[in-house]
């Protein structure tokens, strides 16, 4: 019998009418002859209400007290998924991560899942019982109860599949799929039917909120097809899964993801002699901050260069002042800081094959007289970073250049 | 080293205000020199809460689940506490009733404890912390997590001194200890420095609020030394124990209990005949509602008995029902049921060595012009039943004939 894993996250757990939904979900998957086990979620806000709480108890919060703490409220999303399986007329079964088999090792708020021992889901399984398992927890090897991170419940749902090489993975959310751009910005974006792993990493990467790359990484090692759709509305969302050959062969844009929680650093004048760019890179690894699209300019004048660099806006003031101290001691001229950003990149295939493709998104973005800030191309992806007052232009600009809004 | 076992109920962990002075407590008895034990059950009104969540998303929860759902909320309460007391600046940790090696059996949401394993919460203790556990839960032998029902929290403080052979348990509450009355319709009722287990068995049944005679009977048993105090004045309390025996010889009444939540029922003109007595308690005892005070009069006239009952409030209806069913079986006049009566115990020691006691509370309530309903009498209690609108009067009129008030 086939397994299907399915997964709903906090908002679409979040009050007793949208549990009761996601619940004629499960049953309805099961009515198609699948075995089912369902990943919940915490509901609504109540992760964000318990760290609340924790933090008038203590400023700053022990992490193992914390994850025991946080872990109550996916017990709570499945206790009641399963009570509301049952008030449908279905067999279920809510388990906690422990009680499903999930062991992890790491710090007690982000560890990493090691291994699951589906013994007692696959028991429940084969009851006929629609299997609900709190997402985003595991047991530590001490045998306490430690969560996952961010995108935690994903990783259960996606990690459960492959351990029950379950024929699909749904996960379900509060938007229908994967678009070719955010439709709030861009009125004519299209539904995606399906697209590869790859491609998916490389949005995730460039900002789309639909998935962490964390667990499209674990579904595409595992080979886990991930169905992305409503909560809220029973139509088909979009696959992610492994693409044929064929597909894969013409060079083509499938998505714009845009990201406005980056900021760009620029150490200016920097002497242009062999390792100095290697110099500033290393103070800022030292600062602990991600950076992205590390950009160095030709030599132009008395031999000096311009390093640029995107950091998350969160990371901005450690980034600066380790930029600030290695600039001093290279004699660089100073650091420029552009908050007002946002990076636009076109995911999709072949990229390095047919140059074609950023000459399209250069002339696009010329036509409406927007300039490029910075630019980095990869075979998957070119990202462009423009300033914020055109990002929506840019956006509808390129997304019609590409065609993505025809069919 | 001496062990303390502690027991924060709801209201005094309702916020993280009172966590952090529930947290204060443990640590000033750590100070003492004692290892520290603390049973913490759901903050507030957090478990009500959940069941009215439950009920939203199914009219008939499964019990199963509830329990589940339910033993969150004291995962949460003790998360909190370990928090708030290593914000303090001392070790503690938090344990699920699972993992401080609770074991139980019987019903998902009503379980009896049938063994602790304190392996855990040794070693936690013997490294120094404060262990915070979480109340009114266990593992059951299919590894689900059940609740053990009403007083869930305070038996699992008993029974957790028990086992560690704790040299004392504090049941950290609302109300200050056990008084010789209720405060609230006796204004010079006094806080009783002690009071034996036999004597607090009684008061409960009587109707006193403070702690489920399932609790003390355990806590008799093993002869774990209770000090009922409150959590939010760090005064001493009613210590509930074994009493020497010359304190025992003595007849005396340590305190009045009043309880307004049963209701009267009489089987009015029963024919004299042996086996009419048991017939009707057999038709009450197959209706499932608990009767209590049961009494006989005489037969006075034509050889017709009247026979009354004490129940409760709820089971009401269920018993009038039986009732009425079996007096036309054995040709009785009718049910009588009374619902404005308060039964007003006194509770003490040696009333069987000494009919006075009994004498001065008859002559208080006489001298009031208090008619007295019912009457049943113990070695270690008497219980009389008096019209509602009397009973302040009465309770007043009894705690200053048996000099409760004076010291």
């Amino acid at each position: 019998m086939k397994v299907a894993v399915l997964k709903f996250g906090g908002t679409s757990v979040a009050d007793p009418e949208k549990i009761q939904r996601a619940a004629e979900r499960a049953i309805e998957m099961r009515r198609q002859g699948y075995r089912v086990a369902v990943v919940v979620s915490a509901p609504g806000e109540m992760t964000d209400e318990l760290i609340g709480l924790a933090k008038r108890v203590a400023p700053e919060p022990d992490e193992r007290e914390l994850a025991h703490l946080m872990s109550t409220g996916e017990i709570v999303g499945t206790s009641l998924f399963a009570m509301a399986c049952r008030a449908q007329g279905a067999l279920a079964v809510s388990l906690s991560g422990p009680q499903a088999g999930f062991r992890c090792e790491g710090s007690p708020t982000v560890s990493a899942i090691t291994s699951i021992r589906p013994r007692r889901v696959l028991a429940e399984m084969a009851a006929g019982r629609i299997v609900a398992v709190a997402g985003f927890q595991a047991l530590a090897p001490n045998g306490d109860t430690a969560t996952l991170g961010r995108g935690g419940s994903d990783l259960s749902a996606v990690a459960l599949a492959a351990v029950l090489k379950a024929e699909r993975c749904d996960i379900y959310t509060d938007v229908k799929g994967v678009y070719t751009a955010d439709p709030r910005v861009v009125p004519d974006a299209r539904k995606l039917a399906r697209i590869s792993y790859e491609e998916m990493l490389e949005l995730s990467g460039a900002g789309a909120q639909v998935m962490l790359a964390r667990s499209i990484e674990v579904a595409q090692r595992f080979r886990v097809r991930l169905h992305v759709r409503s909560a809220f509305q029973p139509v088909a969302g979009t696959w992610i899964e492994e693409l044929p050959e064929a597909a894969m062969e013409k060079a083509h844009v499938s998505s714009l993801a845009h990201d406005a929680s980056e900021v760009r650093l620029t150490v200016v004048g920097v002497p242009d002699r062999p390792g100095v760019a290697a110099l500033v890179i290393a103070a800022l690894a030292e600062s602990g901050v991600p950076v992205d699209m590390i950009v160095q300019s030709s030599p132009t004048t008395r031999g000096v260069n311009d390093i640029s660099f995107m950091c998350p806006r969160s990371g901005l003031r450690a980034a600066a002042k380790a930029l600030e101290a290695a600039a001093k001691r290279l004699g660089a001229r100073k650091v420029d800081v552009q908050e007002d950003v946002v990076k636009i990149t076109a995911v999709g295939t072949g990229f390095r094959r047919s140059p074609k493709v950023a000459a399209v998104m250069f002339d696009a973005l010329a036509k409406q007289r927007i300039n490029i800030e910075m630019i980095t191309t990869s075979d998957l992806k070119i990202c462009t970073v423009v300033s914020k007052e055109h990002a929506d232009i840019a956006l509808r600009a390129l997304h019609k250049a590409f065609g993505l809004g025809r069919r």
